[in-house]
């Protein structure tokens, strides 16, 4: 059912007139010049026809049935038109009329109207506030912007856009390139379909081999990781409105809420989607994933210019590629065809001094043949109408591209001529190429990192033997903050292990408590309602007798009762004072995307650098080593100044007792280990202070 | 006389002949193609003539002078061929020809004698290896790769470029754009004629008003920063060749030593240029530097584009542009001419639901003329034969232009359309415009960042009152690492407090030294072949008595004994230990810079975040605050966790005193202050650990 959206064989456009900026005229335009085969349906006022067509004063009136209908009626009017269409048994509409819940909440009971209007009879929407569904394949096209043929050119690209302008900007420039555009869905306020109902179809088109999706706030976002997973294709996500500026904005676009920019960048990479964070990138990346996939990380640069192979050299190093060295015996056989032997080769490959065809031709398949070389970047020269750059020929291109057909291997071009003559032998040659060496080398890169995650072994979610029952008994009927002792219980039952810790309520039981526990110990208030207990002087480490435990206990006693705080005091925690280095590990659970973990190191380099790694849960091995090596400062772990390195294998350990835990309770809605101690290798460390907030009440 | 290679009366080409791989040949048909109206003498081989032009066999059969000698003779016959011009009186020179320094050392005699040559005659020259000047004001085309009138445009910005070919790059690209090309050099190997000779004349070119620079290698740091200084018109900086793999191609192609990365930004920023890191941002940053400058950080959107505003908001957060709110009244008249009333406004503001041009142009003159705007970002549609987006019209840009000219603030356009039907609008209309949203905010901030810095108050460096004559005698005959206290007297002569310290032989002394100087002590090895001296045992700290000093001391002993290093220790050095922040002061002599100064977090920040701040000494207060509030984590010096802020002016106030010690001596190649300790805001601080380097034999 849902392939109406793309392949119906009529299609009803309503709110169509003759007027000059009736946007419905715009629809039936689009659908005659795109060449939709298709039965065309309109319905609206003024006037009998249009374009030759009849033009229906009513949905009754309409003598057939229509596979999808496209409503650009004013919004209040939008459930009466869809019920006229469900009456008729018509199953996909595209919503097109703005005016909805991103205009204001005031319009929202209006929405949920036209949801259920589509419930009733079992219709499914795109839309409202969106540009429709475009289909290359057969002219389909539903957009209120005018398209033609030339403006928007079949291809293999797929789009799935939040905004419609956005789409309609990509389209555009994927149809000036050779890249062209297979399918396009604007989806505006997804009141009904999203973008995980419409993946599954473009997975299946045999027309798309690259999907970009533009959005302004994600719903849906596991059902879209597990999309990226599973997509065969690569998808390329730009994921905007991260800005407090943009959020403001895109309320009243598209009723998106900004997202947490860093934990939707994990997920997406997690899901294997491949983020952008610019509308170039994302044409740059679309033209790299429409070539042979990067299968590793060796790239050979040949270049008839120093300049640009420089420029090749420093971007590769950047985006973590290999220049591998090019065997001597390729490098002496091109030197056969230098003219005055003034250049010296390596890889990069300059080519500046060989001016024959020949010798580019030669040296690009003793390269693209070397099995350590798994892409190539081609800068060249192409002025056709002068002798000397005559080197680059249309028949050598079309060579280099079989032979990297045959080979698999990218190969991606970047000229110097002047802009008109390359767009010229771009659309003689249907011949993608990137503006400069930079953005041909970012895309390699990019394609490269794809690929490597793509055939990762699959990744196996562990499930560690813990008391989930002890874990539920404390947690049932909880709400709010847990007290520490019940949090490090919870932690307990998951193999987390708290630090030693015991409650006191005078000076002689924390004595006692120190003496068992051996010193040095530290002293914490303990408190539902102080968060902050170093601020209003409820901390107290490193205490090395019991003179120094009661005379701590003492004076935390005095501050706190000079702030007026005493009531709020439960006890104070008395705890073993370990050496060893702080991280904070800890777990929420996202809007967007569920329970998340978090990793960071300790104390002032979160407080401070504000850098944290996160990932969506459940974590796999690979995946929480991935969080701590993906951590700034990773060599304060791995031991510096003389220090050995810290128990890693436990900090990873950890992390994914955290993610078994929030996975198995959701109602556990923010977990922080701030700090967690770790101990050197093989020693292990414990979870010093530990907050658990359950349900909404927090 | 320089005048003369771009406005030369005649014009020498040496080296021509009708073979079709013949470079001179092109050479002679790009001065006929660009219209050069000088005389032309060609010298060369194999015909009599060439494009109606007599080929003269020798220089001494031309019958005139030439104002500029275009050499592309094999490199070993240019000595002979400079001569030649020499002798005639010609006296200034182009030599394109490569395969000199940059082919291999065997290489630099021939180098220097070409100009040892000109330099007999009197005769300054451009290259070699290079593809020489352009001039579009006259015509003057030296490049050997083919130019005409269509492929390389008149217009108002200069490049000067190491690579012709990032030169010929960026030519081809500004004139596919209204931009187009005043003056071209390539320097090539900069054998005579460097950057910093060339940009006088730009300075003064009446057809310039925006400079790029392609450097791979940077001499004359100073003089180029001081040309930054005096720089009438922005100069934009792409330096590549930052990466090792790069440095290896770069080194063959014009013979450039890769250089710091870090401190080439800090210098050019300093001087007031622009730093761009890809052509692409060279070229959009061309674009927003030709229109009025941005006087302030306050932007406003005006957008047909929910999405397209979306994604300016967040790049204008990211780029620190702020979106002031526009005034109601603006907003409310705005509503006037919305159909649909379904879109709210703010900044961004959404003109989505306006279809009238009117109803634009009464938005952007209301905007325009807000005192809190300092300019416009307009995206809008061009779909020029759709009765809708008709919105934009030629007279409105128009308009718009105008009011932008005449309130002197820049308006950036992106357009949402077909390429081609954009680069039609463009070349009609004359119009620069940026392919996306993104470009157009980015390059609006970077012209804010640039005026910013231009209209600070001139930068004058303080002398402050220092003991140089005391540093002097230290200094005097010293070579390589300087003993500690010899250090400590250096900086104190310059008011940095070294820390009390006392070098002693025996644990009696040191527990004396310690008394005097009260605990608790450190104690570290004072050893001039000893450079970590923690990793060996030779540190101990936070010694609380004369006990722990003794002990200290003997166990360090005897663990300087068993890595038989015993003989190597001067003797161990009694220090005070304070608290407080430990930070990185330095300085060094960088070798295309001369001194800079170094700042960053003590201790493990630097070690494992690798991260720290260079300025190019001397420098004023201004430059040395900057210095220290462009640290990441400067939250630690402001202080954290409920500490109060550390000593931020004592810090500033030894970077100047660091700059004015290595200016005075730039025998000083090295100064590592580290740690420096900072106390508490009031409380000033001290050096702990110095090590300075003088002379060539560190």
């Amino acid at each position: 059912m849902l392939s109406k959206f793309f392949y119906p064989e009529s299609v009803a456009v309503m709110g169509v007139s003759p007027a000059e900026d009736n946007l419905g005229k715009n629809v039936a335009h689009n659908l005659l010049d795109m060449g939709y085969q298709g039965q065309i349906y309109l319905v609206g006022r003024g006037a009998e026809t249009l374009f030759g067509l009849p033009i229906y004063k009513s949905v009754s009136e309409v003598p057939g049935y229509a596979d999808l209908a496209t409503i650009l009626v004013p919004a209040r009017m939008v459930p009466a038109a869809l019920r006229d269409w469900g009456e008729k048994g018509t199953q996909a509409a595209v919503v097109i009329t703005a005016g909805f819940s991103e205009y204001g909440e005031e319009r929202r009971d209006l929405e949920q109207e036209v949801l259920a209007t589509a419930r009733r009879y079992g219709m499914r929407l795109i839309g409202p506030n969106c540009q429709g569904v475009v289909n290359t394949d057969n002219g389909l096209c539903l957009p209120f912007g005018r398209y033609t043929k030339q403006t928007l050119r079949k291809g293999r690209v797929a789009i799935i856009s939040q905004s419609g302008s956005v789409a309609g900007s990509v389209a555009y420039q994927l149809s000036d390139e050779p890249l062209g555009v297979s399918k396009f869905v604007s989806v505006g306020n997804k009141l009904d379909m999203k973008e995980v109902d419409l993946l599954p179809l473009l997975f299946e088109d045999e027309q798309t081999d690259v999907i970009c999706l533009y959005m302004e706030g994600i719903d849906c976002g596991r059902e879209l990781m597990e999309m990226g997973r599973r997509s065969p294709k690569p998808i390329l996500v730009y994921k905007s409105n991260v800005s407090h500026a943009a959020s403001r904005i895109a309320q009243s676009h598209t009723g998106a809420i900004a997202s947490d920019a860093a934990v939707t960048r994990a997920a997406l990479v997690q899901a294997n989607m491949i983020p952008v964070d610019s509308l170039s990138k994302l044409m740059d990346y679309a033209k790299a994933f429409s070539l042979p996939p990067m299968k590793g990380p060796n790239l050979a640069v040949l270049s008839s210019f120093g300049g640009q192979a420089v420029i090749a050299a420093d971007v590769a190093s950047r985006c973590g590629l290999i220049l591998p060295p090019i065997p001597a015996s390729i490098l002496e056989n091109a030197t056969r065809y230098q003219k005055a032997k003034v250049v010296k080769m390596s890889n990069p490959m300059d080519l500046g001094d060989v001016y024959q065809t020949e010798g580019y031709l030669s040296a690009f398949e003793a390269v693209v043949a070397l099995p350590e070389v798994h892409g190539i970047v081609m800068l060249l020269p192409y002025v056709p109408e002068a002798g000397y750059a005559g080197i680059t020929t249309k028949p050598m291109l079309r060579r280099i591209r079989e032979l990297s057909a045959q080979s698999g291997k990218p190969v991606a071009f970047s000229f110097v001529s002047h802009p008109a003559v390359l767009r010229r032998l771009r659309d003689e040659e249907d011949l993608p190429y990137f503006t400069n060496p930079e953005e041909a080398v970012e895309a390699l890169a990019a394609s490269w990192r794809y690929w490597r995650r793509r055939n990762l072994a699959p990744q196996k979610v562990p499930r560690l033997k813990v008391d989930k029952e002890m874990a539920a008994s404390v947690l049932r009927g909880a709400a709010g903050k847990l007290p520490a002792l019940e949090a490090g219980r919870v932690l307990s039952a998951y193999g987390i292990r708290p630090a030693d810790a015991v409650v006191c309520r005078s000076q002689e039981e924390a004595v006692e408590a120190a003496r068992r526990m051996g010193y040095p110990v530290v002293l914490k208030v303990e408190s539902a309602n102080i968060s902050h207990k170093s601020e209003v002087g409820g901390v107290a480490v490193g205490l090395r007798d019991k003179g120094e435990v009661r005379d701590a206990y003492r004076s935390m006693m005095n501050r706190l009762a000079c702030r007026s705080l005493e009531a709020e005091v439960e006890g104070i925690l008395v705890q073993r004072h370990h050496e060893g280095r702080e991280v904070i590990i800890g777990a929420r659970q996202d809007e967007n995307f569920g329970p998340v973990v978090m990793f960071g190191l300790g104390g002032i380099y979160v407080e401070v650098f504000r850098h944290v790694v996160f990932r969506v849960a459940p974590l796999s091995w690979t995946e929480a080593e991935e969080m701590v090596r993906e951590i700034n400062g990773l060599a304060i772990l791995e031991g510096v100044r003389g220090q050995g390195p810290l128990d890693i294998a436990f900090l990873v350990e950890n992390l994914v007792r955290l993610s078994q835990l929030v996975t198995d309770f959701p109602q556990v809605k923010e977990i922080d280990v701030n700090p967690m101690i770790v101990f050197d290798q093989g020693q292990g460390g414990e979870a010093v202070d530990v907050r658990i907030i359950v349900g909404g009440h927090g």
